[in-house]
């Protein structure tokens, strides 16, 4: 009979699966062992374009591991902070603020209405237009979600050095 | 009888297009007249990837529009620059290299293979590994996509100012 509680036999699974796919990345490393030499980047090294990128993707992944208990992705959290700062302001405003395109703006508000956060009311006198507002489940929800976002950008501060985050932020902020 | 040549027609119906555009535009400005005043970006002011993914957007979207005699998007300049400086290295180097997973990778070479551009050769004595190389043709083109990337470069330096472009390609760089 196993007498180990639930979970160390986790940890167990946990370590052995470690061992099994370290054995399975030595095993491909050996039919591939040019992959030990890093490659040269070539022209790409002069092209700001792909750095910029690189980083991105690694935000963008600490982010959504990050806010993955709140199931938050960085477009929702945008859309979110705006209506926040903004409340009462049109989807259209939103949508142009965050140059998201129409149709996708509308997928993404309806998920957040389906969620109980955010609210649309018809601005006055027009059907046609809506006026978007934080309900008071979205405000809490925002405290925790804010908390989270937090936490990533700390994590961004110990992996660029805080000095280096901010020198970064002042001067992309300028393309804002 | 319509006497005028088809580009004629075709431009003036592209002008009628602007002009019921514009008032469309102006119809829905009158609507949501909102849209004026710029929004406040409240918390998002503080997030290092919200400004990285909107520089980044723009630049890809300037690379695309410069690329696009050469039909070249920045996924598949990055393979052929790689493969040009490390020439005889393995799917899998590259792949890792650009953290372009498996799959993807495999589409974008069959592309460029069917543009005769690379060549993939079976790796000494291993059906399985392939090593790529660009073929003569893809090297003449290189040279046309090269000249083009470089204006996009220019346009990122002027956009930003020199100074500034060296100093987050400096930065970025540590993370690349």
């Amino acid at each position: 009979m196993d007498t180990r509680t639930r979970r160390q036999r986790a940890d167990q699974r946990a370590a052995d699966q470690r061992v099994a796919d370290q054995r399975a990345a030595e095993r491909e490393s050996a039919v591939a062992p040019d992959q030990a030499e890093p490659l040269k980047l070539g022209t790409l090294d002069g092209h700001l374009g792909y750095f910029l990128r690189r980083l991105q993707i690694s935000v963008f992944k600490d982010f959504i591991r990050t806010l993955a208990p709140m199931d938050v992705r960085p477009a929702q959290y945008s859309v979110l902070l705006l209506v926040e700062a903004n409340p009462g302001r049109s989807q259209a405003a939103i949508g142009h603020a965050l140059d998201i395109e129409r149709a996708r703006l509308a997928r993404l508000l309806h998920g957040l209405e389906g969620r109980g956060w955010i609210e649309r009311r018809a601005a006055n006198g027009d059907g046609r237009s809506h006026s978007l507002y934080l309900t008071r489940a979205g405000e809490k929800a925002l405290v925790r979600i804010k908390a989270l976002a937090a936490r990533h950008e700390a994590w961004l501060a110990e992996t660029l050095g805080s000095k280096r985050r901010l020198l970064l932020l002042d001067h992309l902020k300028e393309f804002g």
